[in-house]
């Protein structure tokens, strides 16, 4: 069949056809990322102060800005191997539908039962954990979709699994608690009496419903305090956007093996895992001169880190505990509005893809919650697949893009990440459907409280 | 690849290798189900008869025991493209756990936006409702399977939906209903005060939570008294096995691929569309004396229809508007306990598994709903896949036949029926991980009071 060359709806590899290396897009940046600093001192972090907080080889990946392959370890292929290939989908209906003369791709990341890409990147952290000797890991989870990913991976290895979920998540969310104590993780909604900072916060906002900010903190002194546990954390970190090279990855050799050649890349972006992840190969391409491809990142408008964001060293989490990093943020307290996209509300942008996006190899659009539900419906309807919110932001943007086609007459192919499922979202559906949803767009002066907020560094 | 017949973990079959034909077991049955009733003149039912409720393609599978290859036409092999082939995975890592020598097998249906194989005879009961012409279908549904399949089917050929949705799973499961909205149907509490029997039936019973009987009963007058509707029912019929039989034809494509051979064939059985899909090329060969199989149906405890039920008519329904069907059954009366296995707790079983069944062909155990959820949870640690409480009885039983290879030392080929995920389960493994979950078997007292109201034909 391959030697037909015969597009098939859905392009599988083959087991042998899978990636061996990760793609460390780092090594081909001519303007690396800007190293994390100490919050304290502002000296750029050692390996052996993250090595505290985070797992050695870890630490040794975030701080690799030259090796560009990065080998898999066999028993990290072996788990993808339980759930990977993703497929890389032709969205022909969707283009009948839209009757549009661009061809749509799509690389779903949703089969499996975290229901997004997370896994890739949980565990491989968990791996390095187990490896390094360590009982456990903590985490912070807000949404839930990072605490499922990192309690399958954990339950695989027979690691302990700590997870601080928002204590608003785990009272309305109570499934995906659920879900992650089936994986055997203990999940204590944060904040919680079993950490000092816990403990501070319940004690200046008794009743208060948490935040990821939090959340994150506790989740960092309970690593640094607990005998055999390190922090992992499931975006952001260059470590992650390393391990999520995968999807791209694959996306490319399936697109190579059919030859396929995409002109436009669309993924939403929260805090950057599956973007960066995504677009991997294809920026390193581009890095060196070999292709060329308009990449363009998707974010919620009510929480518009690359459009209306600043690239400044700032906090990476609330409780300011955390390095600084260089990256595009609305500020360390900014607050987003409350909208549906979970995975997408986070104040900063990996320093990745901030570098990458400061220096003109992408762009950026905001989009609106409604905009957003309205595409997730009219492609679940012809394309089956109940989309995530999170990534419905690049179905948006992908069936404007595909629009735009339809007016010019130009025969794009559009390849976007369909990171994961909406099974967990049936309430933000539900307003959708009665028309109570609402769209929230921050207003300058909004912004500024927190941009006027940022550390001088 | 192909030539070095490595088996990867995951089998999945080319577009090209996918099923061109479902398989009728019944042209090769000796003992043929017997027909079905109508329930006034204990005649069998006529296609003119039934053809005023189903539409006349799925009639005329509905009555055809001798055509063993029916064609699948093209439109519905298009969408099966989009969610199909599903992949044949082997189970190393249970198989490890278990220590056995056994090597387990399972097909998994779960990896589209219903969650289950609902969607193969869905998307075929919805193509030939759209072929004659009509407007819609009607449909009930319990846990919300089916109603999700049949929706999704319906957005995709632009047909309406109208589902009558039990009211106490409305109200507590409304995730499920907002999916069916999302694709567009119309879902409906039921009783309701749609019809003739729902306004009967609340004032009998104000406040009901309403049943399955009630809701089929509700469905089958909604479609009969509008112009361009028909019925549409998502198990126990013959034409449903007839669709499902894509799962076993693939399974067995794969199998023969890569040289495997199975001993033992597992799967769950309420009304019988997955254990009928499941098995039928395999049950095919062993009534032409092809090959021989050891055949599992798994039912629960709770509702015993082939382990403790009559092989005699019955109706298929509650209130008894339905033709009689022979199956093996628990009286249409029979109202399970509580068990959160919503798939199995029909009354009754497909005829065409019942006569199988009966003619010694296949065996049958029942299995304690604690069991099952030990079982899925051991299997979500290891596997990955969150399963549904339907699925988990099978897995219960292919983990206990494969300890039993550990005791004997065989090292039998298990393959078992995966159907779906568990997404939308949750309060069940909630009471599974709190220790609130209870088994219910009901006494032969119990049982008897159901069997002694069977019909006499």
């Amino acid at each position: 069949m391959a030697t037909e060359k015969k597009i098939p709806y859905k392009i599988y590899l083959e087991e042998s056809e899978m990636p061996q290396n990760w793609y460390n897009m780092r090594a081909d940046m001519k303007n690396k990322p800007a190293p994390m600093l100490n919050p304290g001192t502002h000296e750029p972090m050692t390996a052996e102060e993250l090595s505290g907080v985070f797992c050695a080889d870890l630490v040794a990946q975030e701080l690799d800005n030259d090796t560009a392959f990065v080998p898999i370890p066999e028993e990290i292929r072996s788990f993808y191997k339980m759930y990977r290939p993703s497929p890389l989908v032709r969205a022909y209906c969707l283009e009948e539908k839209l009757q549009t003369p661009a061809k749509i791709y799509y690389k779903f990341e949703g089969n499996n039962t975290s229901g997004s890409h997370k896994l890739n990147s949980a565990i491989a952290q968990a791996y390095y954990a187990k490896k390094q000797g360590l009982k456990g890991v903590t985490t912070e989870t807000g949404a839930g979709q990072w605490g499922t990913a990192l309690s399958m991976a954990c339950a695989y290895l027979g690691l302990d699994c700590k997870v601080y979920m928002v204590k608003v998540s785990y009272e309305q969310k109570p499934f995906r608690r659920e879900v992650m104590r089936t994986y055997g993780a203990s999940v204590t909604p944060s904040p919680s009496m079993e950490t000092e900072i816990g403990r501070k916060i319940l004690e200046a906002h008794p009743g208060t419903g948490g935040s990821l900010g939090c959340a994150i903190s506790e989740a960092v002194e309970k690593a640094v305090t607990s005998e055999g546990y390190r922090y992992v954390l499931g975006s952001v970190l260059n470590q992650v956007l390393l391990h999520q090279s995968v999807i791209g990855l694959e996306a490319k050799a399936a697109a190579d093996k059919y030859g396929i050649k995409f002109d436009t890349i669309i993924g939403c972006a929260g805090g950057g895992s599956n973007l960066g992840g995504l677009i991997a190969p294809f920026m390193g391409q581009k890095l060196r001169g070999e292709a060329d491809y308009e990449i363009i990142a998707v974010e919620p408008a009510s929480c518009p880190s690359f459009t209306r964001g600043k690239f400044a060293y700032d906090f990476c989490d609330t409780g300011m505990v955390c390095p600084l990093a260089k990256m595009y943020t609305l500020g360390s307290d900014f607050i987003p509005a409350p909208n549906h996209a979970g995975g997408l509300r986070y104040h900063g942008m990996s320093p990745v893809l901030s570098q990458l996006y400061d220096d003109g190899l992408m762009s950026a659009v905001s989009v609106k919650q409604t905009d957003v539900f309205q595409a997730a419906e009219a492609f679940a309807r012809c394309e089956g697949i109940l989309p995530a919110p999170e990534s419905s932001h690049a179905i948006r943007v992908a069936i404007d893009e595909a629009l735009k086609c339809k007016e010019t007459g130009e025969e794009k192919t559009i390849l976007f990440g369909l990171t994961g499922t909406g099974y967990f979202d049936m309430v933000a559906y539900e307003k959708f459907h009665d028309g109570l949803m609402e769209d929230y767009i921050p207003t300058d002066e909004e912004l500024a409280i927190g941009l006027s907020k940022l550390p001088q560094v």
